[in-house]
């Protein structure tokens, strides 16, 4: 059970895309931890309210990786137990901004107009292990997760703003510490990439953009074997979620709990149509992001119903 | 301050359409009190699990009212305590079930396949006022909501299945005792419609129907005058919330947010940007139905930011 | 056969509502001619380009009726032969313009952002029998269609901007002369709402408003007795058309084909999948309104594969 | 101006996804013409109706490329004119079929449901270079056009089923001898895919299977320098067409027509309002696919109205 540490200099060239093409920065074994020296999703470069992200950055959301998983093999189960995610870096270290045509209440290049784009504002906030200070009068509290997380496609190569069955870019508050996420292997070594964290985000990371900051994040891999999924979930004491990441939102429900549904009979015994009843009484929905190429939602049920 | 009683017997034919055409069945002065018989989503009429609703029921959510609050007029808002919903009726006196090409995981008549039909299961569960009884292994918590309210339009009817600006059926279970919808006026007398409780409810209403039941339910209506709302809004001791309904359900979430957005910089002093930032970071969802006409999204923030 | 001219006098109010509780202006037997004076989709208002129609129009699109047809009994279909469609009023009679939070390429109020509007810009235009006059330099044919034709709901009321599966607000220019035009009947009499002539249109009527103009309008109504439809039809020399309205588009697209599949096979005598396999190799797709509360899809099958 | 050949035996391995990764098998010069040997859609491996795709069909749509163009750089265009597509290979040689929950009319891994599956029903077809045979009494036109074409992203790499602004799978009929195809140079050497083949096409694809064929198709490339475009452009004789990919349908759809107001705006002299009023009158718009992981639309406008 070795500990790695992926640090930046290690890691050299971040990633912008996840897939089967790039050289693995670190080879591990199942049951190795990982310290990972993530970026925030500017890559660093945002040191001050007047900087624009517009006009620097080509490729937001720099990723660590791909980090091999030695005996992975398509069709088992990458399980990711995440340990700790700490700040790290000068403060003010937390970003967030308002990018043009980019967020849930602008029109975007995905959906767009002819209207004028909403002003770009950077605000740069202090970020403690206790809270994100955003003025004199308001502090969130620090609930740290990984915004950024995936598995390498089989073939393809997905752009690490966009979520899909890989994982990817889901912006879910549940990526976080002592909560383990599965994600489905389709590539030789898995292919690991994390990045993006995000210090505390509402439910849809409205304006398309969280706290981002740089952290020391340590996570756990180990393999689940002969333990095929078709989308992420993530288990945490108290519940098991499944993950969708689909256009228009519904279809990202629909996902997450046609997901939940066959993982309820196929590994607790429910009957199909009992766990669709159950779900809807009882059910839990989160929606992580509205912004992305993708939405995200997750679909929860408690443990106690499991039992 | 008045009470009434809105018997079954008083309202006599139930409501299908919330519109201004039907003549009141209560008057009532802003602050009154009124408790009101509901019936359940079926009218009642699935005394058992071998009773098939797609063969019995011709319009489903029969409401009651209208209710016409005297001296409410267009623009002004309407204010609903929700102060208890208990249940009514012989046991087993609460009904879900599976409709055909209804609900979440289906094709339905607004987005049809040629795919068959889910088999039309029912199911009949006990209800107290401390639990959902749905199995000898399982019970889910008594959470009980108003499934369908709202006020009338000027001047178009809209089906008690419908959610709307108008409120309508939303299915959302933050319209729970202790908590105040806001909804808007559009007609003379404000002229409100209640029915459709549930006993329980998941995010989402997944599969397209909660515990329905029949309700002896009490709620007290004030007036807000030269306070125009767009949208329905709730307030509780510990949030305020906006509620959208639209299709695709990335609108709900966009109409709710936006609508919090407004209120804040309103009635709050908050600068729109900085609204918009804040609820990036701690603003809430709840999906509260993917199933009915128009989906529904209650996007809130914690009073505690609002200070 | 009878015909009937139902002049502005004779309509005195026009409606803003499709539904079963105004009083009918006309009563009309099968077969019966109605020559019909319909406003444009701003009832006159808009004389010149410094008017806006923002500040002065509070219901866009009167519609001419109810016109109650004798015989007309819930299940029955109502088949609307468009003869001639011949503008009047004095010149410039055509209007468009941008209205603002409405049209394709801005948001709305039914999926909102923070952005401005877009500037109110309006376009008064000549319209001749042969021509729409764009500019010095550029005219558009006039092909003139009925934007909003429909029949009651049996206990609802919808504006008369919204098309649904009674008709209403298509903006479809398959609604032209020499077409039939087949709606449900769901409320005694049928009751026939018409009005929101175009002078030509795009597919997707891309800014939210055609060249609206006021016309002569004449129509001739029929009864198809024991022939149930759910979404309207329409039927010319060379095809047959089935229309659905919905949000998001591509359910609009399904209802359309999933109603010409059931059409072929009740019909025309067609298998199922055939009629699914044969539509995917020549059924064609008409975008009618991409702006409106549904967005607006009619399929279509040339007549010559139905032989 | 020289003539390549991509025969099946020099394409090797097809590819399965568009992006960077791959060898080009052949460098042309810009001018040069390629007779490419595309396979169907199954790769040529269902030569009966017994034959279910889903069972031996692991990836769909294999495509001839990387085409590399010399002197092609990031920010260019790249023009494609299809020349030809002639049928080749032994009777019957068209394949459609109704894939299991894949098509416009069932549920779906992007949208699921708990319904059944529809048949998998597989029909084999004789093609002419003037009919398909459908059946004893049924013909359709001969109308073969390209399902698949599109130039590699930057970083990414896209699947050979998906359209997105490269293009790739736009199952777009419109892609066919005597047009130009534009598309974005994002890749040194643009690296061009071809493949996908249809003998003809309804719109929407309904049933997601065209009459998918193996065929010499004839294109010539050449570059536009100094040109960037950001979705593919189409260009005829008649008209000039935006192609837009995205999901809701109504975002491909705002896509096509924004990009083509962009092109009328910087190209043709237009203003930007007048042309978004201009095609709210003439536009039109062609639903290519809505079966695909995305919708595709084309918008277009008379070259008439460019003068």
């Amino acid at each position: 059970m070795a500990e790695h540490f992926l640090s930046e200099a290690l890691q050299g060239d971040f990633q912008h895309t996840i897939g089967p093409y790039a050289d693995p920065v670190l080879k591990v074994d199942p049951g190795d931890t990982i310290v990972i020296e993530t970026l925030d999703a500017f890559g660093g470069k945002i040191p001050d309210e007047q900087t624009k992200p517009s006009q620097i950055i080509k490729y937001p959301n720099p990723l660590n990786g791909p980090i091999f998983v030695n005996g992975a093999e398509k069709g088992d189960t990458l399980a990711v137990d995440v340990e700790s995610i700490l700040p790290r870096g000068p403060q003010p270290r937390g970003t967030t901004c308002l990018p043009p045509f980019f967020g849930g209440l602008t029109s975007t290049n995905k959906s767009p107009s002819l209207q004028s784009p909403l002003p770009e504002i950077v605000r740069k906030v202090h970020i403690t292990e206790q809270d994100v200070i955003w003025s004199d009068r308001m502090r969130f509290p620090y609930e740290p997760f990984i915004g950024t997380i995936g598995t390498s496609p089989e073939l393809d190569s997905i752009n690490s703003l966009t979520p899909e069955s890989h994982g990817g870019n889901m912006d879910l508050p549940d990526v976080r510490p002592q909560n383990r996420i599965y994600l489905p292997i389709r590539a030789p070594g898995a292919l690991l990439f994390v990045g993006d964290c995000h210090a505390t985000q509402g439910d849809g990371e409205l304006c398309g953009v969280a706290i981002e900051f740089a952290t020391k994040t340590t996570i756990k891999v180990d393999l689940v074997k002969n333990w095929t999924i078709e989308w992420p979930r993530i288990e945490s004491d108290e519940f098991i979620m499944s993950v969708g990441s689909s256009r228009p939102m519904e279809d990202a429900a629909k996902i997450a709990y046609a997901d939940l549904i066959s993982w309820m009979e196929k590994d607790y015994g429910f009957d199909r149509y009992d766990a669709y009843f159950i779900l809807s009484q009882i059910g839990r929905l989160r929606v992580a992001n509205m912004v992305d190429p993708n939405y995200t939602i997750g679909a929860r049920i408690d443990k106690g119903y499991l039992a």
